[in-house]
């Protein structure tokens, strides 16, 4: 197999198994993305003169195949390709000859790589999206189907107020919908066309950049053709980071969840077809699936890091660096979207343990309330309606916990959750992930019929 | 002085010493805020009848004393006030007796320092959006000046292709482009008023959350009042993560600035009055000021890092652990602004030396193009060509390197920057930031005559 | 005031601002070690002829006048000074003339900072060591005063298998003897004397670094003059780590403590002098200082990335950069100081609720125990045991739990936890740090009568 | 196939695909260790009554059947397994019935991974402490073979005062000695047998622990049953922080010799079969290897990030958490030896271009020397002598750089490396590491003699 480079001489074997690292097995998830950039470009070079009409259509007719070994799992990286590139390239070249090379000109490794992390990732991010907003919808629901259900509200870990299972599991669903913003600039950062960058300076063919954009469905292209390689890294970087946002709220749930689920709490039970065993102790229902999510969302933060360290002061232009920002990008994407799954899964089974909620409320939770409705009542200021209270607590007597909730009545509180509101707006926002799902779909039907 | 949560005994010194921490210093920043929040709150208690109106004007004009006793530097936060909320309310206190402590009707101390951060925050993002803005206009106009001189490109570190002043340039004002979009959803989520929050679980009153909100300026109301606690710390991550972009940016520039300005390069100088001494080598000029700024860029990363690590995990609800979520913020808005102040100075005064650019081109710095060149116009495959151009490196003759760059008139290459398109993006911006600053200005300015 | 580099021409008032930094504040605590430093380095020039012994006088005279100075506070660092190195030069010319000059002769500035951080950090270390070691006996105590107080051990935060408060407390007690190891290690590399590497290649001197070596007490000379200068950062970096190991243990120690004294756990209880109160909630005694222990952890995990992200990647030889890595070292020192003298208070003052902890002890606590005993009682396997046991867990009864945990007499069990062996190695420890101390104090007593 | 902990119910399969993760991929590094800790156990389990003399035999018989399949690649781990435990306990079971179930009494599969991993990650470390001294040594005697040729030793990334490749070459050497003390605590913390924590609350049996860690050659047991399972992640954190201070030696080694090989400064060629080519510049040869170890040392941070992460305030007792640090360990582990043995093979192939080298000696470079001969020979002071060669730094004359590099003979300057001294204790090191494992594998023979 040749490489892309190759001029006559090889690298020393221990180099060579080195520097090519797993690329010939991460690249497996960029075979489509490579493809359809590659008819994308091949298109371009046809429509300003570098190849005839029938080149492209070889070419394309070439790639297809590829497409569709791939879609049987049947197209291999092996490694002497080093990547995905090669392996297409040596490919076309095998089947057609010096055609095959020809789709080379005008375009660098840095290019294909770069472009097809992008279309990779931009279809990933719309996946996650999508879970981001089902488990939101599962939260809302699950908060909807408890809302009279009183929980204690805690500070400092220790019972406070009077809280409600729907006040907690709609935060999480809250704080998912705040987390999509997130996302959802990192998907139009990422959404940029790099193609064109070349070596990072641009080529020496009036190639036109934005047909090629438009072609794979880009918002717009990447102007400056350096700064389309300088972004390589740092597009990864947010996108990490948006997905930081979505497993650390998992992680803060799952640790709610592992608490107060152990015996002394029993507020929720995790079914024990979510619970593993113990090798040692009979009684056990250990709930791993939580500690593992919550275990992790250690691994995007260290990836996020990673990203952060191999890109951090690179001179400009492009640098071998840039090779290992692919793997914590892909295993950040994989990971949020598996804790996601599992954990709305979890959310369709728990049992909620009304009884044990109820009788959770000691008196000592009324007496904030006690105090504002005092300093309200008689007029007296609140810190000396507290301190009366404070004085008097053990003569505190119990309320009603649903009555209280219920009667809490402004915007967010227990007895005013806006769920309604908030299901609304996930539906809207599934309904503007499935259109552009659906607008990528047209981009790649479109881009096989050139 | 009391505690806003006084009951009658001491805590033990070494234990006040140890959580009172830094509160009283880093408090300074939020005179202001907490001021503003408290007329508020204030107007809002007496809309809904638990103050009179003579009550509210009387505790406003107490508070407008504040404002002004800030604003010359006089408004005092002592050891034992713990925090700028109980120094406002003391002082209240003493001034009106039992209506000052009528204020703390209906609100919490994390209600408070919530909303004083994001108002302070929301300012702080304002100027660095604004100077990120200015540093990218002065780097697209330093690319104008300098778009027809040319300069090496690099990849590897190694001279690899033409490349221009203006392209190195605005690629970096093209990512700071991108850093204000991440910026932008910092500031919205920012944006929202977690006022009626009180101890996570919302109040036993009939409080108008969406009024506070509206008097305060924010976008929207924060609505579950657990996830308005819960985003405590998640929101500064969100911030700070932006400010990272920004000054990985200015640290990637200088490194590549303190590159390119050692004798052996030489592209660039930097002034002597910008360039520290040695205590010891009378001929060196260092570039201390790029580096501290690569140095400092670390700074923003460690406490990306630290907010992260206070609250992963937290239980739901209210923790002490919040209180040290105040100072990596205030550091990293502080640490970035500076950052971007100093490196627009810097980029005022640079020296720019086109000869020594010039002379740096030897002609292997073409091989590229002419491999494309003759790819293209033998019609062989580029590969065949490379190997060509490979084999006679030698004998490569030098080209006219200004003719070069501006022959690459592809959308984004050297020779078609499209930074006059920038510029208007960029002014654009600024009167968008200006608005938004304006439009607070206004906030305050209705707040202290309502 | 004069810079040591000053060549007749200023630094912009922006740039120096930028610049200098925090350095005349830090550098308060840099000053004995500046002092010790110059007069060891002054010594060493007249040994070798560069100084005279009556300027050598003259000059140590006037350095122990900055010493006493500084013991009363009254030793200042302008911010025109840069740091202290200038400050104590400008000191000694404005006293002395020429010669207050001279004693620069043979050194940098780089040399001044480095060995004055090893002797601050050396002595910060020792003291921190004291610290961990007090902890590890205050637990130790605690341990063995509460051996036979039975407590449900944990795994997955639920209820496992009998355990007891000794075993608990020890076990940190342990951890802490483990992190003193790693502690010993960073004392260890941070002992090396790195004066003569100057501007990180040595001078052109016959300096004698092996005598200023032991006159300032380190272990050895750090040969090599550019990894002298080279591991700037990089001994802070290990130093740290080795703070943070501490910091981690007081870290999870606090959330232990916080979970165990939720009323529904009771185990322990925080006496109300070391908990704060809520503003909101009368009932509310907030173990603060625990939770801010666990927040704290996180400046020493982020300052450990600091340094690393700062030095990463730095060419060989002095940067400026490493000017930014004195602050994290500083905090990093102070805090883990200061949260180990906190959590030792708190253990002298921790209540332990021997009713509550013999209650809750649950049946299936003794699962385990009862599928081991039946499994080595009947011959049959441990397996078959367990799931004969698991079938009949709602029929267990309980056990007495001290019998148990007396009754597991391997080593390292409940019933056996070797802790007069603990104690014998704490005490040797400390005997061992106060040898150091006691050494060091004699270095510094010799100095000052050279 | 059964679980462990098989109580007559199934895991749903979602559930059981998510908390099972990679185990059965990344057990295969411990088979080895698995059986040998069994082996281990089974004795200690036969000298106390358990087990008869015979039944050990039937034991460590079949243990040593899957050691030589492992041998040979041929023993597999089941995904239905989850882990090697249950692989080794499923094949024991299967060859000899209930016998081989009883080899679970007396321990939990927290302590087989505990174990495991201790015996796992002894031996790699003594290979990556023999990587690293044959590295140093490399090292040394490159610095050896060049300590005559100078080269401009630079400050703030520009040419300053006269060093040597010698200098350069081993102040790396040292600093990896300074590596090998952290390494060598690691080693030792980790060399503790936690065997006998069970689920980390001890088992009701007299077991005898002291045996199984004598068998299995650790240097102590781990004495607290629960401090035994609260170590694991933290063991691991500082082994992984070890290996950090080895890969950022080599990554800061990579970026200096890819600066000092860019053809501007061209003091060293790396080899053309150790730079890979470009796909689109013929000219390039690309120091992609160093650029590579540069990245990858951003793996080993990140990891060591993920660890803390992942055990930070975990509860006291076992936690599933615990299973996600076995992949962060044996990454970083194998990323450190990777880049250790790359970077040996580099330097044996590193050209020195002794006349670019002599040609970089510009005259200033001297002038600090000039500035101290002048002060020391005139007596002024060295402040005044500064001053007077700044002054006139353009009538430097250059001097002969050899003569300068070889008169600076104080200890550690290039005349004084004390390269014999270095050699002397990588070898005595060398020999330590050596009888180590020499030690190990006469314990592994014992074992299996047993």
């Amino acid at each position: 197999m040749t490489k892309l480079w190759d001029k006559g001489y090889r690298l020393d074997p221990a180099i060579e198994e080195f520097t090519v690292g797993e690329d010939h097995i991460l690249d497996l998830n960029l075979i489509r993305a490579d493809v359809f950039g590659s008819i994308a470009h091949a298109k371009m070079l046809s429509e300003i003169g570098v190849l005839t009409s029938a080149e492209f259509m070889k070419l394309k007719k070439c790639l297809l195949e590829i497409l569709s070994a791939e879609k049987r799992g049947k197209f291999k990286i092996n490694l002497e390709d080093e990547d995905v590139h090669t392996a297409v390239e040596n490919f076309l070249t095998k089947k057609l000859g010096d055609l095959g090379k020809k789709i080379h000109t005008g375009r660098s490794r840095n290019d294909q790589v770069l472009v097809d992390i992008r279309i990779f990732t931009r279809e990933k991010l719309l996946d996650i999206q999508m879970e981001v907003l089902n488990l939101a919808r599962v939260l809302t629901r699950f908060a909807a189907h408890h809302r009279n259900i009183p929980m204690p509200g805690r500070t400092h870990t220790q019972r406070a107020m009077p809280s409600s299972v729907g006040l907690w599991a709609s935060a999480f669903a809250e704080s998912l919908m705040d987390d999509l913003e997130v996302l959802k600039i990192a998907y139009q950062l990422n959404n940029q066309c790099p193609l064109g960058s070349a070596a990072s300076y641009g080529v020496p063919l009036p190639i036109d950049r934005q047909l090629v954009s438009d072609l794979l469905g880009f918002e717009k292209v990447q102007n400056n053709v350096l700064y389309a390689n300088n972004s390589r890294g740092k597009i990864e970087t947010i996108v990490v980071f948006s997905l930081l946002q979505v497993v650390e709220d998992l992680s803060k749930l799952s640790n709610d969840l592992i608490f107060f689920s152990i015996p002394e709490i029993g507020y929720f039970t995790l079914p024990k077809e979510y619970a593993s065993g113990s090798s040692i102790m009979p009684q056990k229902q250990n709930p791993c699936v939580l500690e593992l999510v919550r275990a992790r969302s250690a691994l995007v933060l260290s990836r996020l890091l990673q990203l952060v360290m191999i890109i951090r002061n690179l001179p400009s232009g492009y640098n071998r660096d840039f090779q290992e920002t692919k793997k914590p990008l892909m295993e950040s994407l994989e990971t949020t979207e598996k804790c996601l799954k599992i954990i709305a899964k979890v959310f369709g089974h728990l049992g909620v343990n009304k009884d044990v909620l109820l009788n959770s409320f000691t008196p000592e939770i009324f007496a904030a309330d006690k105090a504002l409705k005092l300093a309200v009542e008689e007029g007296v200021p609140f810190r000396d309606a507290y301190k009366k209270v404070a004085k008097e607590l053990s003569r505190l007597k119990s309320e009603d916990p649903v009555k209280n909730i219920l009667s809490k009545k402004h915007v967010g509180a227990p007895g005013n959750l806006s769920l309604e509101k908030l299901i609304r707006k996930i539906n809207l926002e599934m309904n503007s992930v499935r259109k552009e799902k659906a607008r990528l779909q047209k981009v790649w039907a479109s881009l096989q019929k050139l």
